[in-house]
Formats: C-alpha cells, sequence, structure tokens
C-alpha cells in the first residue's frame, strides 16, 4: 500500500528543547518504517519558552495550509507549559518524552539527563570517548592497513574486496563503540590457501562477510567497469575461495547480499556479545 | 539523582519479530537519555510465535530473579497474539509499535514496512544506497587525501588537525547520507594566509570545526606525547590561525569543544540544509 498518486508529501517536525538530537534520532527511526514515504523535514531546536512554541505553533499550522495536510511532530520538551501549548497544533504529536522517558524515570527512580540539561556533557562521558576511540582504531585498521594492535580489536572482519567489510567496521564503531578492523581475503591468500599469518593469532575474534557473486559483480563494476577485477567469473571465484576458506579455518561468517549494515552489524554483535553490559 | 549505590544494573531486552535492529536503535536512543546507568542487554529477535514469546517471558523472568527488580523491554511486535503474550512478562513494556508506528499509519493511511514485513529489502532501496555511496566518499576524502570530484561534495569540513573532523565527516555520511569531505589547516596554509588552492572554488560549501586550545592539546598529546604538534603554545597558534582565516573566508564555524559527533552534524545540517526534502 503506498499513498495514492498526487498526495503532497507531509511535512515531518522535529521539536525540542535543546540541539534536538534525540527528537531526529529517534523520529528518522520512525519514519524509516515508512519506505516509500517522501516527507520534508524542520528542525526547531531550542523551543525553550511559551513565546518559542507559539513560533512553532506558527510554523506547523503553515506547513499544514501549504501541504494540505495534517504535518506529524516529533517532540522532547520536558516544560509542561510549553509542552501545552504545542499541544494545541493541529498535528500528530508524537511526544517521546511522555511515552517513554517518563515511565522510564519512574521505574528508574532517577532523572534523564535531558531533564536536568545535562546533554551537552556528552562528550565527557566515558561512552562517548570508548566511541570515538573506536571510530578512529576502525579507520586505522580498514582494509588491512595497519596490523599493529590487532589484538585490541574486539573484531576483525574479513571477506572478500567489496563485500560491505568498511561500512560494516565503521557503523559497529559509531553505533556500539566497538573496534573492529577489517581485512580482505585476495587471491594471494587463496593460492596460499591459508588465511594471512597476521590473522592467524586472533582467529577467534575474526568474523566473515561473504556476498552473492551477481551482486559483487554488479558493485565491482561501478568502480572498475570491464575490469577482470569485476568480471562474474573472477567474482565466482573468489567468493567460492572465499567461503571455503572460513568454513576450513571455523571462521563464523554471513552473507551481506540482502542485509543492510545495520542487520549485519546486529548479528555480529549478537554473536560477539551476546549478553554485554552497557555503560 | 543517581541510582543508589548497590542496586543491581537492570536488564533491558529488546524484543521483536525480525532481527530487532529498529527496537534496538529506538531503544538506544531512549536509554541514552541515562547517562550514569548502567545495565545489562539481551536482544530477542525473531520472536514470531507465540512459543517463542513464552520463552521470551521466561528468560526476562530469569533475569527479574537474578536482578531483584523489574526489566525493561523494548518491543516491536506485530502480530496481536504474541505481543499479548509478551504483555504477561513482570517487566517495563515500552512498545515501539503501538506508541508511534500504528498512529503514523493511521494518519498516514499506509501499512509500515515492518508491517508487511519488507525490512529485508532496506539494501535495494534508493537511500540505503545513497548512504553507502555517502560512506564511501567521506572515507576517500578524509584529511584531504583526494581532491577529484570535491564539486560532488555536500559539504566540505575544515579545521586543524584533531578538531573532530573526521568522525563528524563520517558520521553525516552514515546517518545522513551527506557526502562529507574533510580538509586540514596547516601551518602552511596560516603562513600563506590563504585556504589551500584547491578549496578555494568550493568555498561555500566549507564548514569550519574549531575546538578549545586546551582540550586540542589534551587529544594531540594522547597521539604524540610532548611533541611541539601537541605543546599548548602550537595549539593556540594554529586555533587562533585558523579561527582568523575562516572569519576572514567568511566560511561559517563552530566550536566541537562541548559538542558531541551527533551536536556538530546536525548543526550543519541546519545550515546547508535547512528545509531538506527526504526520500
Amino acid at each position: 500500500m503506498t499513498e495514492p498518486a498526487g498526495t503532497p508529501p507531509p511535512t515531518v517536525f522535529f521539536v525540542s528543547d535543546g540541539t534536538g538530537v534525540t527528537a531526529e534520532t529517534l523520529g528518522h527511526s520512525v519514519m524509516a518504517q515508512f519506505e516509500k514515504l517522501k516527507y520534508r523535514q524542520q528542525r526547531m531546536p531550542f523551543v525553550d519558552t511559551v513565546h518559542k512554541a507559539q513560533e512553532a505553533l506558527q510554523r506547523i499550522d503553515e506547513a499544514r495550509v501549504r501541504d494540505g495536510r495534517r504535518p506529524i511532530v516529533f517532540s522532547t520538551l520536558v516544560n509542561a507549559e510549553i509542552n501545552r501549548e504545542l499541544r494545541k497544533a493541529h498535528a500528530l504529536i508524537l511526544d517521546l518524552f511522555e511515552s517513554f522517558v517518563e515511565p522510564l524515570e519512574t521505574e528508574l527512580g532517577m532523572k534523564s539527563t535531558h531533564t536536568i540539561g545535562r546533554f551537552h556533557n556528552a562528550t565527557e562521558s566515558e561512552s562517548y570517548k570508548h566511541r570515538i576511540e573506536a571510530i578512529n582504531f576502525s579507520l586505522a585498521h580498514d582494509d588491512g592497513q595497519s596490523t599493529t594492535s590487532l589484538q585490541s580489536a574486539d573484531v576483525i572482519l574479513v571477506g572478500v574486496s567489496r563485500s560491505g567489510k568498511t561500512p560494516t567496521s565503521l557503523y559497529l564503531a559509531m553505533q556500539f563503540g566497538i573496534k573492529a578492523a577489517n581485512y580482505p581475503l585476495i587471491p594471494e591468500d587463496f593460492e596460499r590457501d591459508r588465511i594471512p599469518a597476521t590473522l592467524a593469532p586472533f582467529k577467534a575474534k575474526c568474523f566473515g562477510l561473504t556476498i552473492d557473486p551477481d551482486r559483487l559483480a554488479r558493485i565491482r563494476n561501478e568502480r572498475r567497469p570491464n575490469s577482470k577485477y569485476a568480471s562474474i567469473d573472477n567474482c565466482r571465484y573468489e567468493v567460492r575461495e572465499g567461503e571455503t576458506m572460513m568454513k576450513k579455518e571455523g571462521i563464523a561468517w554471513l552473507s551481506s547480499t540482502h542485509k543492510s549494515i545495520e542487520e549485519i552489524a546486529t548479528t555480529i554483535l549478537r554473536d560477539i556479545r551476546p549478553d554485554r553490559l552497557i555503560y
């Protein structure tokens, strides 16, 4: 089911008394559930007075008139009076705070950082520093660039060129603070019939990616059209040899063909950290 | 207000009838609001039968007994019968589907991709391909590595070494599909008193990052302890010259000192795309 042709795209507002990062992150995840939907978006950060809420109301109403349909509003407003003002909008209001943060505050017996306005100290938190460190690590260890300090990697992704290792490594680092190195399997490795010697001591934390040869050929052809590298015969050869090697070495692997980096990362995490304690 | 000392960390479950990526992404954003809270997490993907829901109930109950407190459950279950089963859990259940996706389905008159089980085609969507392309672009144009195709960049981040350009570029690419190049400002640029010649034609899409010299010195010292590069005098010099140059060239800039990459990215987006149409 898709929207009738000619329906104008709705406007989605992210209204917040802070930067709006939370409203937007959550809102995007929810909107992503409507894959076919085009929408216009407007951020309204720093809505921290009743007067600014009234200005927000006006912009929401202008969008309603222009679009000929009610806007959708994701909001994270702590102050009750400002929130009451916003609720006068002719819009579908999805209040993240009311739905999730408030029940959690009650359950945990603690105030959220949003409530107490601590959001700006994000850069000082241990988990943030950890994420930045992981991003730097993953970048330095992209595509087998560096083999020093592989012992501090949380996971080493292996697979043939263009099987999805790089974006997955960066996503693991950025989203979960995982130090993810990645290392290509190349024809020389298949001829030697062994994984690269530098990886051998770390086999237990290797995780393989494979990919359908047809799709691999399409991806490689965008990079190097009509090359041997991109030819379907070569792709079939590399993928087959890569899978054989991973089986032989006892490296767990999955196919990236129909999986987004989010899905690949989640699967890898489940395998390497089934039950983590998060800080 | 923090948790009383000695309170065990709660267990947070992400229960889904699919991969659990949505439940987890949303759940993490919400839990991040409780900065001081340690918690244990367990994913339960593919809960797509009543029997599996009963197994989930059992694991939730085991956690409750072990922790001595109710677990927190983020769930995205479409099927009403399975959902009813899960709701028997002695836990705080935060149902993402019920809170947000259902009201949006009604509002938009369309079913979500989750409801119609389309999630696995994520890799075929235009916006996904766009994001992967942006990640590759940002990587290839990290730290001034490549100056070819700068004309296709959506934004070029400039700033002194270690001011936060690289993680911000990658975040912009990964989260928003923005092609973000980044280019360092180095002492040679300050001596010439001009931005690098390769950037001059693209000044309109440059965005500057600056940073507090004390913080910069701390960050650089972790990389190259006691070097001239990391010395506070040199950091003060580079930051001052960098800011002077950006002012002179009319490049908008912000300080990354107390801002997370999410906050920096959101601010940049607001400036370069105040009112985007999203696909």
